[in-house]
């Protein structure tokens, strides 16, 4: 049968479903132009009003991943494992987290992003240090996987360009916040990378994406259903996001503290989530049987510093100087550093994610638009942590900054609200959703 | 303020409601192309599901409207009045009735439209005529005006120039048939035209776009809501399209019928429809104070040739050869006639109006896309009317053809249902919704 746009369109704008055949038939049409940019958009809306069924966003999410190319998956070899994070405020977790698990045994093939919103990126973050080339090709990433166990690219040209296409669509035509687009754009990049499990960080709260927690436990099973029915084991784990995760925001200061996880002395929330998630993936690629053991080989990598020197193997082998990770006066330092200090003695009761995010973009640690050049040496440095007892004029945070901004003390400190009395933080990680492909 | 193309689309996303200054600046923004086609798609689709209030289609009328030229409105001189409608098969009416209601003293500026899916267009049909120019400039046209009262082009490229385009990204989007923007697409053509006044003819059931009356009493009612807060008197009349007007189908057949009915020897749905809309004109226009006047004017511009002299002026001033007035066989005749006849005797109790739209548009009546070519040689001219008593082997229709068409004839008898028994047909005119504005 041949496929008609208009027909296509007025299905999902009635509320119907469609075959997977034909949602795969509007990818290809889509892909050679007979589907134009106009029409994908009205379907776009149509399927952020009407919702797509499981069935529905499974179809999507193969032809997406199948209009680009796909790493192999090896069939023996050890266990291809990635993570992905729906994105939160100072979310450095990959960062460390893939050379950890690659120093225990386990390969982690991770494409990831770039700044989004008033969301860092991982590739963002990465480029601040010299040398290190994000673009690598897919057979020179193949090449440093088998080399170092583990490589950090960002999203290339040949993976999923349906998804790129669509997804520069959806950002400005107001639908990006669909539960089943997201769920397609996800998984048809990161399924690309030929895995045999995949761990999701779903973040919630006022720093990430989805705001409540019914909305992210609703995406983390709609994601692990999706990746299941295509193959692949998958887990996602709800984790809060209602204050900056760890103690940096901004390019190089987070490469500082991923150096400083990797080396054990990391904030306890961030060092906390690492070692979850990389649990996380070594009990999905059968490392380890158990959350203890796995915990205990982690640990062990880590103080027997063969977690960092995957790191700088990795940092070499994608053409960076890893030598700022013995001297971290190496990295991209801004001129001015401005310490606010609290206005009143009391506990901490909120750090909010959002205001130190806009102020770090403001800051230039992230793009306003497309076209925007990001400066690695800015952003914020806390001194505290939420539920601590803090004394008035007691350092709060450390504002990193390139030129005179007079009013950016003002805005960092409308982030806190410090009273006296007993603070209730919730717990870090909110749940977890498991979801193995039917056999 | 600025605008922004996301927001304002995330506005009705959400159901929420434009004020009338944004929906002003995305039509400029459209037109100057910071507001795309694939945003106007994504924004159109969200109006399609979430709908308009009367106050944002009202924006979006005047805001189209104002994007291209208008004529002036006379201050002094005779009432400015024009018909539209909304689409039948064989709905031929806009020929007669704009010299008949000409004749009475109003002038009938119309711009009309060429056939849209399985209808004809008025347009198309005055192009049987030899030499006659559907494509005046908006000078000439009034200049014909003056002279003769009346005249009948096409849109041009300068009138409501966002409607062109946005009507042609809602063909092919799935977001044809949303009330608020259809009510926009009529008005901001036909008020253009400077009215003091418009009747529109609200068609209803198989052969219209509204299929049910309750969804055409909602259109007239928006329609002139909308045209009353803009300033024009308007009339809508709902009338029945549950059978095809008139006895022809197809572009020359119907000039023939339209002048039959200027002669007083046309059928008597279309000659009653004809009366019926122009006694609407000449009351809102003021010439009459009663409709019994008004039909006692319009009988007698009839009768004494006054009307069908008008018709024959009209065609003259735009180019075409009246002739074909005095001696019909000078109008384009298709080479091949075949009789249709009745397979038994009985009442007629249906003739199903799309079956014959649709075998007309195969003959080569209509266009099945927008680049075809119309024949405007070829046609159906029905013998019998809903309700009549036939006897089996009398002639039902005449299929006028070009080449052999040897699937036409039975076809065409699938419109019929003939049994014993009496029917009930419905009311040419289902009622009617008038709205003046607030003084």
């Amino acid at each position: 049968m041949s496929f008609h746009p208009s027909l296509f369109i007025e299905t999902k704008r009635d509320g119907g479903e469609h075959a997977g055949s034909e949602i795969l038939e509007m990818v290809t049409h889509f892909q050679n132009g007979s589907f134009t940019d106009y029409q994908m958009s009205a379907w776009l809306m149509a399927v952020f009003l009407r919702g797509m069924s499981s069935a529905e966003t499974t179809a999507l999410t193969i032809a997406m991943m199948n209009s680009g190319k796909q790493a192999k998956r090896s069939k023996d070899g050890p266990p291809r494992i990635d993570k992905h994070s729906t994105g939160g405020v100072g979310d450095k977790i990959s960062i460390p987290l893939a050379p950890l698990v690659a120093s225990c045994g386990v390969v982690v093939p991770m494409i990831a992003g770039r700044g989004l919103g008033h969301t860092g990126g991982t590739v963002d973050k990465l480029e601040s240090i010299k040398g290190y080339n994000t673009r690598l090709t897919l057979r020179r990433f193949e090449q440093v996987l088998r080399k170092v166990g583990t490589a950090i690219i960002g999203q290339t040209a040949d993976i999923a360009p349906v998804d790129r296409r669509t997804y520069a669509l959806r950002d400005v035509t107001g639908t990006v916040a669909s539960e089943p687009l997201i769920i397609a754009s996800i998984l048809s990049k990161k399924l690309a990378e030929g895995l045999d499990g995949l761990v999701l960080d779903v973040k919630v709260g006022r720093g990430a994406f989805m705001q409540d927690a019914g909305a992210g436990r609703s995406l983390a099973k709609g994601l692990c259903s999706v990746a299941a029915s295509i193959g692949t084991p998958t887990v996602a784990r709800l984790t809060d996001m209602s204050a900056p995760l760890g103690r940096t925001i901004g390019n190089a200061l987070e490469i500082g503290e991923s150096v400083a996880i990797l080396k054990g002395e990391g904030p306890q929330d961030t060092s906390e989530l690492t070692l979850l998630l990389a649990e996380d993936m070594l009990l999905l690629g059968g490392i380890e049987k158990t959350r203890k053991a796995a915990r205990r080989l982690l640990l062990d990598k880590i103080h027997s510093g063969e977690a960092l020197a995957r790191f700088s193997k990795m940092v070499e082998a994608q053409g960076g100087d890893p030598r700022f990770i013995d001297d971290p006066r190496l990295l991209p330092r801004a001129r001015t550093r401005a310490v606010v200090c609290a206005p009143r003695s009391g506990t901490v009761h909120e750090i909010d994610p959002l205001t130190l995010a806009y102020l770090a973009l403001d800051l230039g640690a992230g793009r306003k638009r497309a076209e925007d050049k990001i400066d690695p040496r800015v952003g914020i440095e806390l001194h505290v942590s939420r539920a601590e007892q803090v004394q008035k004029g007691q350092p709060l945070l450390t504002l990193h900054m390139q030129g005179n901004r007079s009013d950016a003390a003002e805005k960092a400190l409308g982030a806190f609200s410090i009273r006296k009395g007993p603070t209730k933080t919730p717990p870090l990680s909110l749940g977890l959703v498991k979801k193995l492909p039917a056999q």
